[in-house]
């Protein structure tokens, strides 16, 4: 199993940053070819100190590290990367790893 | 379900890292009260511009946001908290979120 960790920072808008990502984005990421699940957070984002300066975390989950290589090369993972720019307005990171149960 | 990520930063000998993470601290902290899942990154830590400058990932499951504070605050997760303080030398994030698959 291979997870695709993307943590974005807190935007202009949060309500709007909302409205956009679910109506919009993850309809558009679901399309991503070899996507095995789609996880988001729902409700703040904290640390053990306290609020974390960001505002969603998603993890989506593939099958292993080339199946994320062919998503981000397809055509349908461009759009969603293209669209990503559009919204993110507080930033975001994503962070791909191999992961497994311990 | 809610989530604990927790991000290490590249420390300054990765194989000590691991060594002492997997042989040590993996069996301190799946003694943590309310713990569901413990997987952890294989490999290193990409981003979709090249590679991470941070080693390992760790996803921790629990049933819900209360659940992670009581994991926090039990004696096991006090000690979890210590012993994370004296090998993680490239530094450490950890975001804590409620979760859902959409």
């Amino acid at each position: 199993m291979a997870r695709l960790v993307v943590i974005y920072g807190m935007p202009n808008d949060p309500a709007a940053f909302d409205r956009y990502y679910f109506v919009t984005h993850v309809p558009i990421a679901k399309k991503i070819p070899g996507l095995r699940n789609y996880e988001v957070s729902t409700g703040p984002i904290a640390t053990p100190a306290g609020p974390a300066p960001h505002h969603l975390v998603a993890i989506l989950t593939f099958d292993d590290l080339p199946a994320i290589a062919n998503a981000f090369a397809s055509p349908e993972g461009q759009a969603t990367a293209a669209d990503v720019r559009t919204f993110a307005t507080g930033g975001v990171e994503m962070f791909l790893f191999d992961s497994r149960e311990i």
